[in-house]
């Protein structure tokens, strides 16, 4: 008997936390939770649907990667109505790129929430990116387009598609900024510090001081990009003046 | 006075014609009609916005075609749930086939609405394909994502996606259905006639008799798409019996 209401309490506590991080990392509140647990469940586990069918996310990824091809098409459409469409092409292809979605992927820590029969430790690279495809697929399944372009935008565009960036034009915010304090004999200092609060996922903060004045304050995955970020808004912020 | 009064009337009317003509094609009638006009600009037309940006069918093209990938990706995956993703990617490929959106684009005589500087006769027979993915990306543009997979549902998918036929399995259903009349000695009949009604599109209707019964009716824009749809239509039908 306490042996079943083990088994019951620590399903439904599993249960339940796999509800609260995906809550954490979709951004809402996912509504049929099987298409998220089979965007988690690697193929190893041989699971097979009452047809036969396998249930892994591999399905998932095909799925995901056409919706973020629609969504960041729709937004490179709009953003840059001077591209040709060979030039709209490339940028999505940098966008969407494997290298890019294995970051987004693992910024998420996908991994920590996939279900295996192997080590984790032997799986490649990409498999943070093919997570976050199907982690999309997922979405658009549970919740529709409109769902999965507003995932596609926190996640994706809003903090890491800059156009100018993009076209390798500023390599780097930080370096625009850092440069034009010492031209103009600014102190400047970045400060760091983690900022997880209610989050399943770290997080870091940045203050951006420029003699001794916040001038831009930003949030992310890791020191860096947090960096980036709030120079990026202290750029757009002081852009009069730099230029 | 007249002279002002006749090409404001040729205008409207000119206008009010393509939105009939439009509201024909879509299947519903479109909201700003800019963006379908953009889909039938040709480039040769040299037109730019008050930016300089170019106005023609080009940068739609780009994000039309995302649109049907990722509809008829979301259609093949719940429609074929035993395939895989290489699976899936094949058969998408085929549908989206520059050859298959030629016939689309051809089928709804999209090149007489065009507008150009050069002959139409000097055009390739891709501009019948990329006029069909420029609209898709007006309809994006105009009415969302939901108007998109509807148009795609009803112009591509319902009449065209046939996964046994995508796989090979069946050639053509007519033949299907001929030689089932032979081997059981009925006597069959196709009889076709011009279905245009109300159309703006030159439409075909079919009557499939087995034995002086009609067993199925069917409405395409070729004969041979008619015939083939009531065949198929009188496959399923009869498909117990033919087994």
């Amino acid at each position: 008997m306490s042996v079943i209401r083990n088994i019951l309490n620590s399903r439904s506590s599993k249960g339940g936390n796999f509800f609260n991080v995906l809550t954490q990392i979709l951004g809402f509140r996912p509504k049929n939770i099987s298409h998220y647990k089979r965007a988690f469940t690697h193929r190893s586990l041989n699971k097979k649907d009452a047809d036969g069918n396998a249930i892994n996310f591999e399905r998932l990824e095909f799925l995901g990667d056409a919706m973020l091809s629609a969504v960041v098409a729709s937004h490179l459409f709009k953003a840059v109505p001077g591209g040709n469409e060979g030039y709209l092409t490339k940028m999505r292809s940098k966008v969407v790129s494997r290298k890019h979605l294995n970051e987004l992927g693992k910024d998420l820590r996908l991994i920590d929430h996939i279900e295996t029969n192997i080590p984790k430790e032997q799986f490649g690279v990409n498999v943070h990116g093919n997570l976050f495809e199907a982690l999309v697929g997922a979405i658009y399944l549970d919740k529709g387009y409109k769902y999965c372009k507003r995932f596609i935008y926190e996640r994706v565009i809003d903090p890491y598609v800059d156009i100018e960036q993009l076209e390798g034009k500023v390599i780097s915010y930080k370096s625009l900024l850092i440069e034009w304090c010492q031209k103009e004999k600014k102190e400047f200092d970045y400060e760091v510090y983690e900022d997880t609060g209610r989050d399943e996922l770290k997080h870091f903060g940045v203050k951006l001081r420029i003699n001794d004045r916040v001038v831009a304050k930003a949030r992310a995955t890791s020191k860096k990009k947090a960096e980036e970020k709030a120079s990026k808004r202290a750029y757009y912020a002081l852009q009069n003046k730099m230029e």
